[in-house]
């Protein structure tokens, strides 16, 4: 059992700004997964390489098909280590068992492991909101066709300015995303890259073969190739600025529809709006003002994430783990952005 | 079941950045306890005013104490309504039965169950986090006594300054932590008032007897009293920046502990430092790099939760979700930041 | 001449978001000033203790009446040193001359005259902002009172809940200005203390008679006593997040009003809205958006602040550097705020 | 003369922090030239398109060819409208005179000129940042060639861990400053493009030649073609996004240099170190600690941008000014920050 599985844990605010797609592929059981996926693809990688003999290999690769992890133990190694790994590949190490249990994670560090199980659950993370943002453009796309021409009063600087039409608003609404569906593809080449570096990141300890066996992880794994990154996080972090364009634009999206759903304004008519504990009457944009929340939220990680950037050294523990703090709360919020713009649109209706 | 209990979930990096004592105070199940205290002490106080009838007050009291709650239904209202309210309000409503459910909640708005019941969480966090601070500052007294006159050099930008003592510098670790507390001791008689307001905060819905009510309420809950500040979270805000000075103040002490365990300045050893995956030798201060990142993260945060600050009208849902999604983890990040702080202590050991 | 005085400026904008009062008081004359009070009174504590004759302190005082500044010099050693100091005190010892010039900043660092200084600037900061706030109070109650028993429709969540009046309206706005004045005012006993440590906080250079010398630096600066605080900058932090609570209360009122002031709502006129170039029927709430822009600007600012407080060791110069870059631009940021906030009063008028 | 050049201003800081090449590109003045260059290209564009006369483009050309800038009018027309720009047209329609200065700014509103002159700047501010990198990125490839072999001890989490090379170490400075200065050349063909779209967005006032008069004013203004992007800035964030990434990648080389120069650890010896005011023995690492300094500065700014995506409407008055608070300072840092990184570069010497 999980050490914290104990303890009270806040959720219930989940049903409103988190999300479950999201959440599932950044959970512990998909890390963990990730990280003996890399330690298998390791173990075959360097037997082709002919750094550890292809009995190691099998073995490894048969004890992580049959493994059961110790969370508790795991737990513990990460409060006592910083990160989780020391206490994993002992638990892997007593599973292969001799002779071959001391070739697991050979030549590899800690970030090896976490960066590259890392950017595996980012692959998924990645292919998921690009198929939701294609989605919501889908949505808005189809919106915008049901009343293009109907006339709208724009806005500037919170003052009626002159009529356009409902598809113009709708343009303003869609061309960011397409430019973040080619940003967001067009980042995988740089950010879906394998982590080999060893414990000081130069690949000393892979005997001369540090190159072959990344390549090798690479095409097991269906990663890219790349020197190792440890203290150079520049692309997890330009991900995560990615990301909170996407959060902004949905916030934007947010803003607008709350301010046309005015009672006073009144060019959209939400179908579903939330109810009051003290009102009957309201009928408030509930998913338009969670999207500006979690924009502004994610705009605030975003900051912090930058400030990760500044690693000490061939490591910083400081550094790498202010990235944990703040990177997957920028994906789930974004999950869960994505998720409300989509609903949010399915709620919309012009008002002539 | 609570609905997104199937969900995989990250827990384990709570191992090192978490806290369960504090998570304990901020989790569902508190705040369910605590609203269920506001929504009874609301009735009898206003049975005291004559509000609604004795009776009723006592059925209302009656179900609280026999109430279970059905989770599923408050994670889809609070989805559906961005507040968790009017689905309890409904469960506890049928709780009470006829004729006197009607009568739970009377005159209130969400905002005053959510808030009262935050504030009664905050009171049992400020306690809390007075104790553990007072419990470092001994822990740090202590190990200054241990070592007062030993010598250490001071640095200065990161170069060798002049020499002092043990006392010297654990003196500036010490003098922050007497600010906070008191700081902390101050600011409740601000913090922990009870909110009271009714649908639009001019508690116009109390009958004339909204001030006697919050004054019954406030006594009931030995909470403070104040005018209704649905939409001027000032106090809270400035709770939040004060947590982050005490993780900041937390956060130098671990940086010059990580500094002076340097291998190369070794004027301090680490009696328990981190393992390496890849290096037998390594020993590193992994408590006081997470107290670096975790006042990073702190540091971020305070900046998110003042931009909560800027309410729409009398009540905005996007500031509130984004106090929401800050405040919980600043406080969390604080009990953590707090529990390391004292362990690290334990873990130091000057050299001459 | 200052040597970036040639370079051509950023200063238009100032027209819309500074604030020259405030200005005034952070500038570089203003630091100048301020410098030389702690080296003349610092001179003269030092003599009244016995540490230089009472000749030299005669002479420092008599230079400085004197002194005219090289900016170039002063300039060009800040680039070199990081700080100002060592250029100040190679000037001020050659204009105080032979044999007395060796005295001048006798035991002191950088810090002690660059901190006291500031402390010295934020003193009539303080007095200003003060001033400002209850103008500010003031002419929101007069509004208030113009207007009180006026209807108003609330709103909550963007949508009309009910009505209430416009003394209930400015009762939300005036509050926080109430608290934010007695949290201002009692700040200072914190904040207005003298810095004194010598070169690594410890006093140790000033033979025994450090305290002797604080005192008499702060009685003849009008300033409170404090042990020295090099790398314990909480209270710093603190001011700064004082401020930014103060611009969120004034955006949440720019908020405020520029929603009612939309064409639809028009529960506010405002007696000089901005113009467009575009279209002549416009009349833009600008101060009220400018308003929301610096609460969020400060909001931000204060969460790059807090970074600050991790002061590596007895005085980090990045940290250092931090607080200069952004605890500046957050008072002048308050001190623009503060200023159209009381503007924007002035053009609002309540629409029946 | 400039209304606000009586007023005293911090400048000094800026002979640490600042760049004057940068500020020069982002000035009054050049902002100035660029929305000049704007208001006469697109009287040309429009006389192509025969939306005006030739006659009237050419005076038109003519007039801003001999204009002189009121700039104390600027100032208050900023002041009053939020926008410099219908000062500037009236000037100029006042410039041009009868019967042709009524076109001036022909169909045009306030953001087509500022954004399409911002773009103008950015378009020189990117050329200067991308030889900067190249400059760095000589100057440490320089420096890595000159003692490449020589044994270094690499360090993770604060403690020696392996001995590697020189070489090794700085591949990990150089690497990120490539992708850098490839994401920099990338994003100018999204990034440098014409902003126009009349008072909504919607390219209305061109009587459908808003197409034509687009193409013909990139084709002038040597501009890449787009939608009009009024409210939809994320490319403008992405842009300091990019930015923040380099003085974060750069403020990592800061870190490392001021590490390695400690006193104990002296595998760096700088040959320019800043003085002391108080220990003549000090050689402190003040440009390292700068870069660490305007890492964080921009981290915390690029998180306020983010905040600047949620724009209101058709243009948000606060967003916008949001902006103008925080991307010329995260420019200004960067320029800064590179002009520092190739300095301290420049003093490395690597000590075996």
């Amino acid at each position: 059992m999980k050490p914290s599985m104990h303890a009270p844990r806040r959720r219930l605010l989940d049903a409103l700004v988190g999300d479950d797609g999201t959440e599932a592929l950044l959970g512990d059981e998909a890390q963990l997964a990730a990280m003996l996926a890399f330690e298998r693809a390791l173990a075959e990688a360097e037997a082709d390489a002919g750094l550890i003999g292809n009995d190691a290999a099998a073995a490894i690769a048969s004890a992580i098909d049959r493994f059961t992890v110790d969370w508790d133990d795991l737990a513990a190694g990460l409060a006592q280590d910083g990160v989780v790994v020391p206490a994993l590949v002992r638990q892997l190490r007593t599973a292969v068992g001799e002779p071959h249990g001391q070739f697991v994670h050979h030549g590899a560090t800690s970030q090896d492991v976490i960066d590259t199980a890392l950017v595996l659950q980012l692959a998924r993370i990645v292919a998921l909101f690009l198929d939701r943002i294609a989605e919501l453009q889908s949505a808005l796309a189809a919106l915008s066709a049901a009343s293009a021409a109907m006339p709208l009063m724009a806005h500037t600087q919170m003052q009626a300015a002159l009529p356009f039409t409902v598809a113009e608003k709708l343009r303003t609404w869609l061309e960011p995303l397409g430019r973040h569906h080619a940003s967001l593809s067009g980042i995988r080449r740089q950010l879906l890259v394998v982590q080999l570096g060893g414990p000081i990141g130069d690949r000393s300890t892979f005997s001369g073969k540090g190159v072959q066996v990344a390549r090798g992880l690479a095409r097991l794994l269906d990663l890219g190739i790349a020197e190792p990154w440890h203290a150079t996080r520049d692309p997890i972090v330009a991900f995560g600025s990615l990301l909170s364009l996407i959060t902004g634009s949905l916030g934007k999206i947010g803003a607008d529809v709350a301010l046309m759903a005015q009672t006073e304004v009144a060019s959209i008519k939400l179908s579903a709006g939330g109810g009051s504990s003290a009102m009957a009457h309201k009928s408030n944009p509930v998913n338009a003002e969670v999207l500006v929340a979690l924009a502004r939220y994610n705009a605030g990680l975003v900051g912090t994430l930058h400030q990760s950037i500044v690693h000490e050294n061939e490591r910083s523990g400081a550094a790498w783990t202010l990235e944990w703090l703040t990177l997957p709360q920028i994906i789930v919020t974004t999950g869960a952005s994505l998720r409300l713009a989509t609903r949010l649109t399915s709620q919309i209706h012009f008002q002539p």
